[in-house]
């Protein structure tokens, strides 16, 4: 058999048992009945463990050396070829022993994170986060960096991903996103609410409501399933089976319309992989990043559009005859667009929200690098809240206890998040060249010409090209800050009448 | 490490191989896109090449050679040496050409299985039948026997099974209970039907009444779970995460009740095992006739007793309060007995389904050894039909072409129903001598002293003795018809004061 042969063939294995792990995974976080925690957790391990020896096996670095000599290989064959090498050397690079301690470590200081939470006291977290932040350090040792310790973890969820790279785009943010915020917050302007606040909001109600506008965005429910989760996420095994999920809360309707939509985003995505490459690394979603990008899309840039609101409004109201009564588009439109500074990531807003990222990115950069020390972080975590949103958390809880990533290692990961959100701007600028009625077809609920446009454009190119090199094809230029920066100085201009 | 616990180990990764096959295949049935067929066929695929691997590793042929050698093994020692020879002898003999051409023919003739019997044309399906009976002797050949052929297929189900076993347990079935059939139609009595056949029953209400009675029988829904499939059954990972499914009919409730209770025993008998002995062979459920034991007990012995009814009519009620208004315990209980010849086996009731079964096997028996062949099979089968029951097929649609397992080339495996229900009436006679309360404790919905009674007779025992030396350990006997006979007799003098 030809090695590209041979190689494919072991991709394919590594992909199987990744998906049989992502099913598993979603029943347990779906539906699995409770006590089966502890003997899922052994299924799980031997998934990892499977898939961890298919991964380092040797025969695939044999193959990798003899393929990355040749030179006749086309685009996908490339890109298969440095994907298999990125996992293979991500793998190998890490010792047996360092991946049991970190998994090990994990487990413990997700107990303890919890309970510091819970307990307001940071010091119950403290010397885990210590160790893990020491493990982290190495983790970024064996991986090996050219600039900064920190790239090696940010390359893990974008490849490519680098200090150098995301400074920049967080410079064009600090720059004129917070000031923006803060000109909204000396206004004093709040939009009503009340329709929303002073209602009960049924469940299924919300069903029927995300359901409709998944359907219309294009999600295919043939080939996946919306169900109900503590933890909203998108998983499943592969683009035929492809499930989010979301929650209920009977007093906030946004959160289950817009997380249906976020999830919607990254299925859709899922959904539109290049079906040509199944089972192989270039045939899958692209970093973090991308995936992202697609998930904001809908969520923000599609679903808090004034237009969504005139679309959308008659299913609201069908479904929530009572509660929508005289609320019009604009009301919709105000309430689902509020601006307000808060002390909670997952709860804030689309123009805040890159704010508590870019907190969290500075912090880890300097965490990382040795500038500041798990002590420090409490303090620091505050004083930046205050600069930049002008808010101070009264307690750990609603301050640098609030995030998960931590304690389990994640660290690299919350850039991700904004870069979504970056690369979403940039995608509809672009796309909005290609379909000068955009905005009237959202109006009209022809959600088609978009995702179309995503399609060819992102989710057909699979993983052929790396991240940043994938913007730049669709979009013309390299990411940037600048077409989110003015999509949202246009909208809160239009919503609050001012600019920053 | 001891060549014992070595093997242990091996088994451990085995059978979690199968937990995960087990969750895959429940979700496949249950809530699976449509769409995602074809990859989760490749997901089972890959599970069981990986399975078979393990299992016919050479490391475990040697292991057991050695542990075979030793005679300081206990007894659940000896019984996964015992089991894991019989697996890997199993897995070993068949030739991995044959196993790939009978998988590949068992998708070809079950599609001219459904083509035929949708068509009412026996001669659709004829070939691929023949070609998969004379598969099945080539089984027989490869697993190797003493006496006849068709006993290595019985094996393949429970172990130990052979012709010189089943034969005078249906013997005792033939000259006692078709009589008795024949006496219940001559007489030509039908119970009071009218309230199950003028009413429409919700859903909703059949879920409730099903919930509440699996849940008093003893199930628990934190180690499991109830949906609905087409086709119910009783499936999960392993004993912490038991899923059981029903189907649900506007025109017949007792198609979900009695389902319920049938997959309830099932999953009871798994909620049971001994988990001292978890990702053991011992500590498995006993092989097929064992197990449908348990649901038949629940479903019959106790779900078809008049104490049952007495109990389960406020549920009833209190779940269509309009339906069963005037309904009396009696009532209930005629209808749920109703006995009634007729030519469906999976819709038959108590006392004719065990002819239907030994029809089956008569059929299969001389079908194996070459006394009669495919051709022969339509009329063979309405001749017996005739004969045992008094009815005729007018079709063959209702005739030979009704079940499914031939197509899947699954033969020797009918005469485990009837196992099942010898069994049960076998134990639960016995059960009575320590339980002089039973029917007292039925009809106050104390279901605990006879779960407790199969828990620590059956359930915990798992599978570290034969079947039959199982039946033996725990009823002091070797299986027989007897008590089962007995059974009916007793409950058909009830229902419809004769004897035979």
């Amino acid at each position: 058999m030809d090695a590209y042969e041979e190689l494919l063939e072991r991709l394919k294995n590594i992909d199987l048992i990744s998906q049989i792990g992502g099913l598993l995974g979603w029943d347990q976080e779906v539906l699995m009945p409770p006590k089966a925690a502890a003997l899922r957790a052994e299924q799980l391990a031997w998934v990892s463990k499977t898939g961890h020896e298919a991964t380092t096996d040797p025969r695939i670095g044999e193959l990798l050396t003899e393929l990355e000599a040749r030179e006749d290989l086309n685009d996908v064959q490339s890109a298969n070829v440095r994907l298999a090498r990125d996992s293979y050397d991500k793998a190998t690079k890490l010792p047996t022993e360092f991946v049991e301690e970190m998994a090990k470590h994990k487990s413990q200081s997700l107990i303890s994170w919890q309970k510091a939470r819970a307990e307001d006291d940071f010091s119950i977290f403290r010397d885990d986060l210590a160790k893990m932040v020491y493990l982290a350090r190495q983790k970024a040792d064996y991986l090996g960096y050219e600039e900064l310790r920190y790239d090696a973890l940010l390359d893990i969820y974008e490849s490519g991903l680098t200090v150098s790279r995301v400074d920049p785009l967080f410079a064009g943010l600090r720059e004129n996103v917070a000031p923006l915020v803060k000109a909204v917050v000396e206004r004093g302007e709040r939009p009503e609410m009340g329709f929303i606040e002073n209602n009960s909001w049924s469940q299924s109600g919300q069903e029927s409501l995300s359901q409709s506008v998944s359907e219309a965005l294009g999600f295919d429910f043939a080939a996946g399933r919306r169900d109900a989760s503590t933890h909203p996420f998108c998983g499943g095994p592969n683009p035929d089976d492809v499930r989010w999920t979301t929650r209920y809360s009977e007093t906030d309707p946004f959160g289950s319309l817009y997380g249906s939509m976020h999830e919607t985003g990254h299925g859709l995505y899922e959904q539109g992989r290049p079906r040509n490459l199944d089972f192989q690394p270039a045939g899958q979603a692209n970093g973090l990043g991308v995936h992202e990008s697609q998930s904001r899309l809908f969520e923000n840039q599609v679903g808090r559009s004034r237009e969504f609101c005139e679309w959308a409004l008659p299913i609201w109201k069908e479904n929530f005859p009572e509660n929508m009564e005289g609320v019009s588009a604009e009301d919709l439109w105000r309430a689902v667009n509020l601006v307000e500074p808060s002390l909670i990531r997952t709860e804030s807003d689309e123009a805040t929200y890159n704010l508590h990222i870019m907190i969290r990115y500075e912090v880890e950069k300097k965490l990382i690098a040795g500038e500041i020390e798990v002590d420090d972080l409490p303090d620091v975590w505050d004083d930046m809240y205050e600069e930049f949103l002008g808010i101070r958390a009264p307690n750990r809880t609603l301050g640098v206890l609030q995030d998960i990533h931590w304690s389990m290692g994640a660290f690299g990961y919350f850039p991700t998040y904004t870069l979504g959100n970056l690369y979403a701007a940039q995608l509809l600028a672009k796309a909005r060249e290609d379909l000068p009625d955009h905005d009237e077809q959202i109006r009209n609920g022809d959600f088609a010409p978009i995702l179309d446009w995503m399609r060819s454009r992102v989710h057909a190119r699979g993983s052929i090209l790396e991240p940043a090199a994938l913007i730049e094809e669709a979009t013309g230029s390299p990411p940037s800050p600048d077409a989110f920066v003015e999509y949202l100085q246009d909208k809160v201009k239009r919503l609050y009448g001012l600019t920053a």
